[in-house]
């Protein structure tokens, strides 16, 4: 038999992460690779009341085929939700997909053609890269520092690159680096795209889990043409393994999106979408999800408290306000990948960071997940890291020397 | 803002079906038009024992992120309900979809190349026409008779197409003619498969829901050189909107298939997984199965009874052995739009069959759903609809005419 794949099947190859993921399922590896909620923290005895009442009340409807754009009970709860960060929304502007997964992907195949660019922050979400180079989309990295993407950067590269047909953006947390975009940085953005006709797309999973600092408005709420598409996502507020997502955008844009979702899947799971709305009319999910950023904040703050006391000195990290991760970055001759490998010998998993640049590598950095792990464990976790990180240096003299890394770096010493 | 769309969006179009679709929402409308199970079958006391038991026992795990590939139980399960049709399978053969449509679609975008054909039975399902449309592939129908797709022509075909990528068949209980492959034309479509180098994906959702005749193995069972990607789904056994279906492949191709699912959607949800997984450990499916054919049986044994009480003399239907469709034929001339939208109008609903063809439509057609309705509405449904297409008749006197249409044709009088 030749080969029969299509020509874009080529990208999709078996990722570096999936073997230190799949690692992560051993019970004596303590794992800060993944981006997983806390399962402690899933609401399970309100999802057996709301599961039954969902069956009890509505059963039949919520097994059979229904709306593609989803349920509109749900959808209305989301318009709430919009609402509460400053974006007015209406029922047409709004559907719900497969996780928020679903959504870059559908973004991807309605608006990417062939050599269409897309600008991103360096680095940005792995997954979002993956979906995109299924539609042989080119991609242009905007370097961060703390504020996140860079504005003057960005308008080089939108000048640079006349085919460019959306930012694509994690302003809040952004995962991998924990760093969130300034309100200046926001209204500019939107004035840049404004003026080069580009769309921008607002992937915010994280803005919900803020937990300290002072909230910014999502991009979108600066929003004067309706050229952004809002995506976002129960995943981290609630329960990812029943995979809701949604879009928030222009009726006009909605409108393709269901056409398209339609014929993707047809429509997302309508019993786990009444089960998660009977569970918000049933329960506080304000409530839950402070619960869920008191949790993190204490697991954050473990997370660097440990850095401090036992990695090495020349290692600069990001302090994020919300959201799931902690960003590292070694000295730059230092290989992430071969620290990651170390570590999950001495049953500890970590992300190289080289994974997450759409182009560009910087092979130093490493990504650590702090929600998925008790305090106590983050503490022996990151012991395990501080004693890899202190031989690997220790063995290699070439890494010995004073680099300055940006706001949060610390002069090398070593 | 300039059109910001990608090429492959413009086959995006509303379809004439969503007016009749939306229209079935009306309490006083009898439709016959959807694809919808049986929803006062949903076993919705199982399923609350199951939902409870799933979150006792594995809450957590339920709600968490979980494998691209589906949850291992259930993927056994699905073994063994493959062995059952004389299909042997490996776990790494099986991977879980959100529904078959998702197959379809992830399909589609796999083995896809601008220009590429698929040879279909004319007419196909138009689902997966619209999937595959949005991949710029090129379709190519194949004429069929009581004994489905016709094996001379489909040669033809396969000769005159070198571009051939796919044979998509829907062997058993086509949707949207009810028609069956019979035996020695799936041996022979697999001899025709390997002659000509081409993939066949066998679509059978329909294939469990028999309800006479004698059952025939899929297509795959008599595929030699792993050629034939077979796909299933939940959603006419059990319940459509947990959104659950699988494919069963060859392991070179379920590894693609899980590294464009894990950019697409990361998994199907994990809590219908095993919301599904903890049914059939707990209860009868098969038992549940037999209930679902015995009354499609009674139902589509009325509906038939209706046709020949109610329907002028100058109809033709295809009699189906099990599924959920009635296929048929009027008059050469007479245009089943005009007819539906007559329906319509008289508060009964039936979908025009031209949508179903890929290429070069046949007007007058219908496709009749038995699935979803009481024989009660099923007789008041047929009766409407006989009242049009009699009032039609006689407006038209062009209509009046001799023709034959197949084996199950009536000569026309009127």
């Amino acid at each position: 038999m030749q080969n029969k794949f299509a020509k874009r099947a080529s990208s999709l190859q078996p990722s570096d992460m999936r073997i230190i993921l799949t690692a992560g399922e051993r019970p004596e590896l303590i794992s800060f690779a993944g981006g997983l909620p806390a399962p402690d923290l899933f609401p399970i005895e309100a999802l057996k009341a709301a599961s039954e009442a969902v069956l009890s009340e509505e059963g039949p409807a919520s097994l059979q085929y229904s709306a593609t754009e989803g349920y509109i009970p749900l959808r209305q709860k989301i318009i709430e939700r919009m609402k509460a960060v400053n974006i007015p929304a209406e029922l047409s502007q709004i559907m719900i997909t497969s996780g928020s997964q679903q959504a870059i992907d559908l973004t991807g195949r309605l608006f990417l053609d062939e050599g269409d660019t897309i600008i991103c922050e360096s680095p940005t979400y792995l997954a979002a890269i993956n979906a995109f180079k299924t539609y042989d989309a080119n991609f242009v990295e905007v370097d961060m520092d703390e504020d996140g993407m860079i504005m003057e950067a960005l308008e080089k590269r939108l000048q640079e690159n006349p085919h460019t047909k959306f930012i694509y953006t994690i302003p809040d947390f952004q995962n991998p680096t924990g760093r969130t975009l300034s309100l200046e940085r926001r209204k500019r953005m939107i004035e840049l795209a404004n003026r080069y006709d580009v769309l921008v797309l607002e992937d915010n999973p994280y803005g919900a889990i803020r937990f300290s600092g002072t909230p910014i408005p999502p991009v979108k709420h600066f929003d004067t043409e309706g050229r952004v598409i809002y995506l976002s996502s129960f995943s981290k507020i609630f329960a990812p393994g029943l995979r809701l997502g949604w879009i928030c955008a222009d009726q006009v844009f909605i409108e393709k999106y269901i056409a398209l979702k339609e014929s993707s899947d047809m429509h997302t799971d309508g019993f786990a979408q009444r089960l998660t709305s009977k569970y918000m009319e049933q329960n506080d999910i304000e409530k839950h999800i402070a619960n869920i950023k008191a949790v993190y904040k204490a697991r954050c703050t473990t997370m660097i408290q440990c850095i401090e006391e036992f990695f090495p000195e020349n290692i600069s990290f990001v302090k994020p306000e919300g959201g799931l991760f902690l960003w590292v970055e070694l000295p730059p001759l230092m290989d992430s990948r071969k620290i990651a490998l170390e570590c999950l010998e001495n049953n500890v998993a970590v992300i190289p960071g080289g994974a997450f640049f759409a182009d560009k590598a910087k092979t130093n950095t490493v990504r650590l997940n702090f929600s998925n792990t008790s305090e106590e464990r983050i503490k022996e976790g990151m012991k395990r890291i501080g004693k890899v990180l202190h031989r690997e240096m220790a063995s290699e003299p070439t890494h010995i020397e004073t680099v300055t890394l940006g706001e949060n770096s610390l002069s090398t010493s070593s």
